[in-house]
């Protein structure tokens, strides 16, 4: 946690406005004990010492993942609200934790930030992740904070799943069925329509709201570890043409697509105002958190149409020839590559 | 793990030559399994899925921490060797979990670095970072990479120690004798003579070994909880006398120390040299990952002089009043301020 940093002490430093244990108090108070009673139970010592102690449940195994949330690699200070950075820093790495079918129980905050933005910034930020770890019952467990002049954040979340029953990438099978959660491409439109206007975005437009404030599907995933319905599950950070092919990759398979069945944005002459086409958001576009799931074929008929709300899709299916294929709605196959966003791809 | 950017998807960005999923491949090729065996059993699934899972130790509580190692805040592109900078990225984690007297057991690797930093640099990198995660049986459990301009580090370090066991930061009461390991200031003069030359820093230079090589005190820690001798514990990373005022902050208490006593450099030319006072860097130099403890009297006689090589010394004592008081040689006491590093505070 706190560390030492490159600056020598300075003997004239003595006076001060705000150092690095109040910015802690003020983050630790904006986070009361959790209202979640599991993960009460799993955060035996949060912030405020060297290190955290967790209680892990007996029969049950630790789930562990990261994301980084970076301004200008992931989201723009003058363009996305404070409250959605906060909100959104959480739920990424959340998602993880709903990819393996578990349920989150705490998570460590690192912060840099300009002194300029320990304030207002800060409060609104603050106020973002407070609300998604109450909502995802993810208590602060502790973190580190630094000055730098670019806001850089970076999440560690801890859940837990009972022992042997998570859901990898690495299971699917040839013949089982693949499906997604939501509607795809809606992110990327959101993300689309937010660096083309000006200043900061409004949170009560629709049409960003799900680039904005992403909900992990931790429901559905913990609902198919319990009934045993998936062989492989994974959540769509990056785009399901890359993602899918991770998928297939961990798994040693190939994937078929029917390109009429993916479910897409709903007002297809905003994304075409907006410069693009709703199949090529759904097939490449990412952040929408939705889950991609391989089911066997015998418990197809037991995936409902709708799971709490959220439409669940039959897109196609797993093959043994390790490629993805892409269905055309006259019949024709084409191959599917990768153009989910990489940050390391380009051109030469 | 990994996830979607801003930048939205490419038509035309197909031919590529080093892409993400190749990046987070090489670092996972770095890290064979760990050769410790408690490692291996506590790390269920690592790097390449959504996320990791952990089989906790039953009777066991897990420790979590985490820590920004960021070029130009904590170490410099130009000077610092890359092997080092691998290196002490875990160690500065490590040594929180060394603060509880626990032991290391995975960590996640959270990294972001421009194209060019990804070939030699990277190599050399992990390198330093694979040493110290055999050395200290800290296996790579996951993480997340991205692009960006400078190079950003985030590790979030897992430990365990037996539950009910750890020994915080608050449990020191007047009367304890305190003791710290190893000499003070030693980090803190090799950072100086970093920033004061040209080029890449030598690795040969002992001079600088403990700035670019810290070593947490794991077995010491352990050695502590098991033996039940400390009531509070916490490693140095800020500076004596920063840390020593969040220990009494957090257990309610003050402390008076013997300026006499205070272990500090032994060569006070090479400090003077480089224009700083071998007691000032011993009382406010931070980064010496040394460990800070408060033993109740009636059991100091155990505390040997050395413990594994590492020097043990008695530097003071715990006082009700809530107040640092620093005794000098001829008797007279002075207040000791809280002069360690800390990003945020500045001058008026």
């Amino acid at each position: 946690m706190p560390k030492k940093e490159l600056e020598p002490f300075n003997n004239t430093m003595l006076r001060k406005r705000r150092n690095e244990d109040s910015i802690l108090r003020k983050i630790a108070s904006s986070f009361p004990p959790s209202r979640s009673r599991a993960a009460r139970r799993f955060l035996a010592l949060g912030i405020g010492d060297d290190a955290a102690l967790l209680r892990p449940k007996p029969g049950h195994e630790t789930i562990l993942t990261c994301d980084w949330f970076l301004e200008g690699t992931h989201f723009l200070r003058d363009k996305h609200p404070p409250d959605s950075v906060g909100w959104k820093c959480l739920v990424r790495a959340v998602s993880d934790i709903a990819a393996m079918g578990g349920a989150p129980r705490c998570f460590l905050l690192s912060l840099a930030l300009p002194e300029t933005h320990t304030g207002r910034w800060l409060d609104l930020f603050l106020g973002g992740l407070r609300r998604a770890s109450r909502k995802f019952g993810c208590a602060l467990a502790g973190g580190d904070t630094t000055k730098r002049d670019e806001i850089l954040i970076n999440v560690a979340v801890m859940g837990e799943v009972r022992s042997g029953s998570a859901l990898l990438r690495s299971a699917a099978r040839p013949g089982d069925l693949l499906y997604v959660s939501g509607r795809l491409g809606e992110a990327e439109l959101g993300l689309r329509i937010v660096r083309q206007s000006e200043g900061l975005a409004s949170k009560n437009n629709l049409r960003i709201r799900k680039h904005l404030y992403p909900e992990p599907r931790l429901a559905l995933g913990q609902w198919l570890v319990k009934k045993g319905l998936a062989t492989a599950l994974m959540d769509l950070s990056d785009g399901l043409s890359s993602d899918l092919s991770r998928l297939c990759a961990a798994s040693a398979v190939g994937a078929r697509l029917e390109k009429a069945k993916i479910p897409r944005i709903k007002a297809p002459q905003v994304a075409v105002k907006h410069g693009c086409d709703p199949m090529q958001l759904a097939l490449h576009g990412g952040d929408d958190y939705e889950l991609l799931f391989a089911v066997p074929s015998r418990k197809a008929k037991v995936i409902p149409k709708t799971f709490r709300g959220v439409r669940l899709t039959a897109i196609g299916s797993i093959t043994r020839k390790r490629q993805l294929t892409l269905l055309e709605e006259n019949g024709r196959a084409s191959q599917l590559l990768p153009r989910g966003w990489d940050p390391f791809r380009r051109t030469q």
